[in-house]
């Protein structure tokens, strides 16, 4: 039976290269003040089916190996959970589990639609006269989150892309006189040019690429978009162009129309259509070689070439998460806010609680003052809130070649109230 | 005007992540030896144009930049020079090119293709009584070089797909419960399996992707392929299919045949076909939630993530292919021999000259004892040979987030020679 009062950590939505850093982070914290510490396994679903892990004695090593694993050591979920008015039932059975296994600190890891639901469970909580601190962890790659000044997990995401541009272009470059004179990149982005935007990084001096971004925010203009890539080859000899996965709209596109509702089926398989439909673009109305690449998970797991600032962000939200729990805080989300030093040179970042519901369910969208005016670019602004997010590395330990990653963590805890059925309607 | 005999370096063919470090180890060497060294832009195409660069100045600074700077230094080329019977009037120009730079050693980097390019330069000079020295530098991510342990430029793109599959595979593992399912990698290899075989490095006690793996020269069979998807989920919760470019014939594909001229043109820009087709075929039989990526350039100019193995060896062949051309050695390629050291413990290359005319139009496929029985995966010698080329990490010069490349090395050589049409029908 438990016998002190436990933290629960909880991981949601998609993936990033740096969310097990918070993990890690809040193991840290928690080991450091000597905490009986859970983890849910595959988020809300893990404290619906009652699926918990002890992770109070993991050890310095595997919270080292942790820190530096991408995806979700504890699973992540997508569960449609619906509110306390839509599903009280949900509600109530989350309230059981915790008090069972006498939880009284919730820390949620995800992003803003997670937001939501933390503070869905608060509410439930203070409805119910559960004593609970819910404490929200940012993440997202997306970067859509707002009240902080990034969300960790897209510093890396940002630094795979303009480092993967960077590199593609010198290999561009080199074909270009008898080859490849176009290379299309596809990032994620369905609403928003946030990855897309960080491409823009990859240009000095002596890389013109990406010569082109086409941003969500953006309407796609077939006839001006060809015209600059045209002008492109012939100034530069070839052109990258980054196209974030939401950028062309169905409609706008004549390939799509006369490509047939089978052709069509396939590429709307998730991500993966933007790409390789500019790439015929150009090949059809320019007669221009082109390759494409499509990084999709590759993008946002590429915790070999995350950004050090990241990682550390991610690592203090979940160090701050665990103090701001303790210090009583509830309903917040542990936020970064940029400050610069007195110097102006360096960039620090506290963390501070934001209330929730200032965060849950809302996004932040690429400012029109990042995007360059003639729209195929990233403004000084832009360049210069990004650069800062991708600065340093931090390179995981290798073995045999291969990253290390963590083994699975804790152990298991025996269920102590009866199943539950997840699908179940509510009364 | 020359005043001593110079040595010539060209890169031909599909660039990679570690060519320049052969160029770095040309400029190297033939510094330490007080040579004069040209770098012949776009390759045979800078001979024909006499676009030529005067590099025997380089700094050891430039030098290091270059080692680590993935594409071309100096331009590759995919110009069809044809044969001196073919094209008498293209080998007479590359002559009279060299003559009037004086000429004596010429060191081309490149794949398979580029060596049998390399034999006939030979045989024109022999045929024409001009002195000259031709060394082989091998070079392609395709690893089908014969004659050679590994083609430079493979290790790191085996680094890249095994690398990048491990941390995919944490990613879909945490969203599997509730998202994506299945995550297929299409990899570079129309004709062979090696990019595509290296992915099964990944897999370890706690990761067990990728689960599948299609090659080029295994039959693609479509239902035992989704029956074994259907089971690998059922197992493992989650499945990393890895498929080379050419692993799906467009004849084996049911979607292909109905998807329409216009959507089969779309699909054959390049490669970037066979991720979304698997992906299809996926969800349409299994109605399971798939993501794809497609690495295209990504692999290949990796170098970020390059194998300390795979650089070292890139290196040493350019360092040696000098030597070999100072001892007199002509028509060879400076190929890689693995040894065991006594204790068997550490793998050690030696580079030797190999006869050109053994290499040359020649490939090395996949052996098929390297893939596993059932056709999806690697076998235990193949792994074994694979392991040892991704060893080792050789991390470049970061600065604000990003890796540094080389600028443009060394000075335009002005023309000797009146202007020559490359289009030009021989006489």
């Amino acid at each position: 039976m438990p016998s002190r009062p436990a933290l629960l950590y909880a991981q949601s939505g998609g993936m990033t290269a740096v969310i097990n850093a918070s993990a890690a982070g809040v193991l840290h914290a928690a080991r450091e003040n000597d905490l009986r510490v859970l983890a849910a396994m595959n988020g809300v679903l893990g404290l619906l089916e009652e699926e918990l892990r002890d992770v109070s004695r993991v050890s310095q090593r595997n919270i080292e190996l942790l820190r530096q694993t991408p995806g979700g050591a504890f699973g992540s979920s997508r569960f449609p959970l619906g509110t306390p008015a839509s599903r009280p039932a949900h509600y109530r059975r989350l309230l059981d589990v915790m008090a069972a296994h006498e939880v009284r600190w919730l820390l949620h890891n995800g992003g803003g639609g997670s937001a939501g639901t933390s503070l869905h469970i608060a509410n439930a909580a203070r409805e119910a006269g559960y004593p609970l601190s819910v404490i929200h962890i940012p993440k997202t790659v997306d970067n859509d989150m707002t009240l902080t000044d990034f969300s960790p997990g897209f510093g890396s995401a940002a630094k795979f892309t303009a480092v993967s541009v960077r590199e593609a272009a010198q290999d561009l470059a080199a074909m270009a006189r008898t080859s490849t004179k176009v290379f299309v990149m596809e990032v994620m982005g369905r609403h928003s040019g946030w990855i897309a935007a960080s491409a823009a990084l990859a240009q000095s001096a002596s890389c013109p690429a990406p010569q082109i971004i086409l941003f969500p925010e953006i309407k796609f203009a077939r006839t001006r978009f060809l015209k600059q890539v045209e002008a492109i080859v012939q100034r530069d000899g070839y052109c990258v162009v980054v196209v974030a996965e939401g950028a062309l709209p169905y409609a706008d596109s004549r390939n799509m129309e006369t490509a047939g509702e089978h052709a069509r089926d396939l590429w709307r398989v998730r991500a993966g259509h933007a790409a390789p439909e500019v790439a015929a673009l150009i090949k059809e109305a320019l007669d221009l070689p082109c390759h494409f690449s499509i990084s999709d998970y590759l993008q946002r797991s590429a915790r070999h070439l995350a950004s050090a600032v990241d990682v550390e962000a991610a690592w203090r939200v979940g160090i701050e998460a665990v103090a701001m729990a303790l210090r009583g805080e509830n309903r917040v989300m542990a936020a970064l806010k940029r400050q610069k030093t007195t110097r102006q040179k360096q960039n620090l970042w506290r963390v501070e609680p934001v209330t929730l519901a200032r965060v849950a369910g809302r996004e932040k969208g690429l400012p029109k003052s990042f995007i360059r005016r003639d729209g195929f670019g990233v403004s000084a602004a832009g360049l210069g809130y990004l650069q800062a997010l991708i600065a340093g590395e931090d390179y995981p330990e290798f073995s045999a070649g291969l990253p290390l990653h963590a083994p699975t963590l804790g152990r298991s805890i025996p269920k102590l109230l009866p199943a539950y059925d997840c699908s179940s309607q509510d009364d």
